[in-house]
């Protein structure tokens, strides 16, 4: 059982948790960084096929590959942006794989665990589901650990495995960049930036039935 | 910047969830229920696109209605497998629907916030990825709560939509049970069913490419 200051820990990190896209280069010790890692690995998955590896790539020439392959996707995206949109779009800055001491790719292999996976034969997503609740343990225990991470989604999976020599079937989930921040976000940079609002929670949720409001 | 108990308090939460599949009957008082749907709606989001709703299902008829639909793909399942393999599969608890006080149907809907929604445009399965952290966040809050979380994913999604009445392009991501628990489990219940065994994180990790082991 957990006590009052436990549950107000947990809420806090939950409520606080920020996608940042600036890092200072100062580097990450390795203890701060192995409990990250750690924190993803007790994710929940499908039939504990646990489908996931981390690729922590610290070296400059392929951190520079990655933010190409980054940048190339931003300007191809920009084009479906118009008028204000557009320059919003622009201003926006997406990722920071470069200034980051580390990104780490997570990535899912969906053959772990044999043809058969418990639970994940009936929804075959369940294995990136099971990634994405990883990526979540991870992000909180570097929010708690006074580190700042970015989650970098915007690449063609095939140039992420080109540069980092992944193989076909393996799903390169996320490049998620974590370091040291000056100024970690009090609220979502995308608020921020006026680009989208945090919804009310008494309209998503329905009782019993979809659309049902009690 | 968070001290070492909130550290300490975080990672137990991560180290102790569990995948439950046994409730009590007792209901879950709404303010608790309230802070874990805080919790999940606090999650990151590609774009912020926020693309998920929660249908609580706490009326008994639709309880046995899911919890048939769960039952019905699990004998599908079960053909499968062969052999000791077949007959523990047999064994298994697969969920707790029934017994729980609520089932939560968290959906996505790959529609909110428009067509191109920003991150989503690259990859589009980022808005399940967003709402498993959602999930991920509800079953840590739950945790810490003393409540116990069982996610299901043996349905076929059409079967949940017919009996939830969602929308033909809304994906029902999950059914999370929810309620108490009499014990717990102190490790993963595939681990003690012998189906399953945790990895060690060190074979997961590479350095700066796929395979590569410094």
């Amino acid at each position: 059982m957990f006590n009052e200051q436990e549950k107000k820990a947990l809420y806090d990190v939950i409520y606080k948790r920020r996608d940042v896209r600036t890092f200072l280069s100062k580097s990450i010790p390795s203890d701060v960084l192995q409990r990250v890692l750690e924190a993803g690995h007790h994710a929940p998955s499908v039939g504990f096929m646990q489908p996931w590896n981390f690729i922590l790539v610290k070296d400059g020439n392929l951190k520079k590959k990655l933010a190409w392959a980054a940048e190339k996707e931003r300007k191809a995206l920009s084009i479906h942006y118009e008028g204000e949109k557009a320059n919003q779009f622009l201003e926006l800055k997406v990722e920071g794989i470069k200034e980051a001491p580390v990104t780490i790719c997570v990535t899912c292999d969906p053959t772990r665990g044999g043809s058969h996976v418990l639970g994940r034969n009936s929804i075959p997503e369940t294995d990136i589901l099971s990634t994405a609740c990883a990526i979540q343990n991870m992000w909180l225990a570097s929010c708690v650990e006074g580190l700042a991470l970015g989650w970098v989604s915007f690449y063609k999976k095939n140039d992420v495995r080109d540069i980092l020599s992944i193989p076909p079937h393996v799903d390169p989930v996320a490049l998620l960049s974590i370091g040291y921040t000056e100024d970690y976000p009090s609220s979502p940079i995308l608020e921020e930036a006026k680009w989208e609002k945090r919804r009310e929670l008494e309209g998503l949720i329905f009782e019993d039935t979809w659309g049902n409001k009690k």
